[in-house]
């Protein structure tokens, strides 16, 4: 069965996102100063093969721990569904 | 009233994903080949300031319009929560 994984990695809470901030200025430099931060991750959106949800969740995780995001910098989320 | 906002903003479906081909590439070359096709965009989380929820999701469409998304090449999803 085909499922569909959502996945978001974010820069870990402790570290400081330059991506994020360099934003937040931009958004201030355009009068947009109700927006009081900005966090920049990845969304990823991916079909798997699998025979049910959990074989789907844990091929993700696999795949997550080994290419998609850096455990250093990051932290992911899963979603899966069909 | 701080609201948190998740703006996820992707490729649209029509435009080919170098990105995400690479990734599925990537992906193969580790052995893992029951993930058949990856899409990759931004995450984002924002903290806004408004009176109420849909003054916040308003405020985060206008950046999403004006800063956060690139129209031509992207599509954008918000989620609005306290």
């Amino acid at each position: 069965m085909t499922y569909i994984a959502e996945v978001k990695v974010m820069p870990l809470k402790e570290l400081l996102d330059p991506q994020g901030k360099a934003v937040l200025n931009g958004l201030k430099n355009l009068g947009i100063d109700t927006i009081t931060e900005v966090r920049i991750g990845k969304h990823l959106h991916l079909k798997v093969e699998a025979e049910d949800v959990e074989k789907a969740k844990t091929i993700v995780e696999n795949a997550c721990r080994k290419l998609l995001a850096n455990p250093v910098m990051e932290y992911f989320e899963i979603e899966v569904h069909e």
